[in-house]
């Protein structure tokens, strides 16, 4: 035997979120019955209310509730004309703590990866052109993942803006501040050589 | 800014799962929202039932939707008049995947921990002398963990069942099988020494 039919099944569902496997399942239903019940209920009703409301900005593609993200929908963030491209909402929230940037976002939630199936289209570039056809935008600041993915995506990107005439850049990739010269990698110490820049000392 | 509203209170909510922080909370969020919308909302299904029936069986305290649990309602199991005392159900589950006990348990949820709180009421002791006293049992096996405080807990059960002249036993501690003797920490390999039984070649 395992447990009583409705324990194995909270069990087994607990399992879909990534990283959980049975015996961290199993751990996360016992914790709940034994000491967490208001908390579990409350979570099972916020879950179910999320993935029932939580759907994409019309605009910018991050998760909401709303139609237009609350970002997208301030007036101030369109000042600027500068739209970032971001992979995931997390990197919006990391950007956002930054303080530095005042525009906009574009979330493609993923990046290029053919082999998994998730094109352009997966990944809303063709609503990205429509708003770059229907706004003139300063810049479009590529801001995806220094990975081979990422890459690929930022350079597919920089090519549909280069039709609509728009100005590319691509944030910077080097050595860490506050970060060790010897422990960093090669391929990053190699960027941050090429990407150097003039010392003004004037 | 951090997400919307209900997102923020979605990574929130899972927070209350053991061992899941920020980060982990972010990454399931994302993970139910980008890919696992009808898993999630079974999951949460699932939770509201889960935390709404299941209680404790009346006889062994073991995590039940039922008001006796299948293992106490089976009266093939009440023949060999064996009560084993265990501190969790997923315990309950090792020793019935080994086959080869076939009595009934209790479970304590937990061990003697006066500094948490946790004193014999707590346990359900009270239950266990009462079913002691309406039951005669053959043995009690006392499969505590091999923790100091499931070595007091036992001390303590062994302490009541003498009072109701129930034999007692606990189980053997030793070098695992398997492993290897010189991997395995001095308490233990003495625990095997003195827990050795006579070989015999006859």
């Amino acid at each position: 035997m395992r447990f009583s039919p409705l324990l194995d099944e909270l069990i087994k569902s607990l399992q879909i979120l990534p990283s959980v496997g049975p015996k961290s399942a199993q751990r996360m239903a016992f914790a709940l019955l034994e000491r967490q019940r208001s908390g579990g209920r409350r979570l099972a009703h916020v879950l179910d209310e999320a993935l029932e409301k939580i759907g994409h900005c019309r605009q910018c593609r991050t998760f909401t509730e709303e139609d237009i993200c609350p970002l997208c929908a301030n007036p101030k963030r369109a000042q600027s004309g500068q739209l970032c491209i971001v992979e995931s909402p997390a990197d919006v929230v990391a950007i956002e703590q930054t303080g530095q940037y005042l525009g906009r976002y574009f979330v493609l939630m993923g990046h290029l990866s053919p082999l998994d199936g998730v094109g352009p289209e997966e990944l809303g570039l063709d609503k990205l052109e429509h708003w770059l056809g229907d706004e003139a935008f300063s810049e479009l600041i590529l801001a995806t993942n220094p990975t081979v993915e990422g890459e690929a995506t930022a350079y597919y990107i920089a090519d549909i803006a280069k039709h609509h005439g728009v100005s590319v850049s691509r944030i910077a990739h080097g050595v860490p501040i506050g970060g060790e010269l010897e422990l960093v990698d090669g391929n990053t110490l190699s960027h941050s050589f090429m990407g150097r820049k003039h010392f003004d000392n004037s």
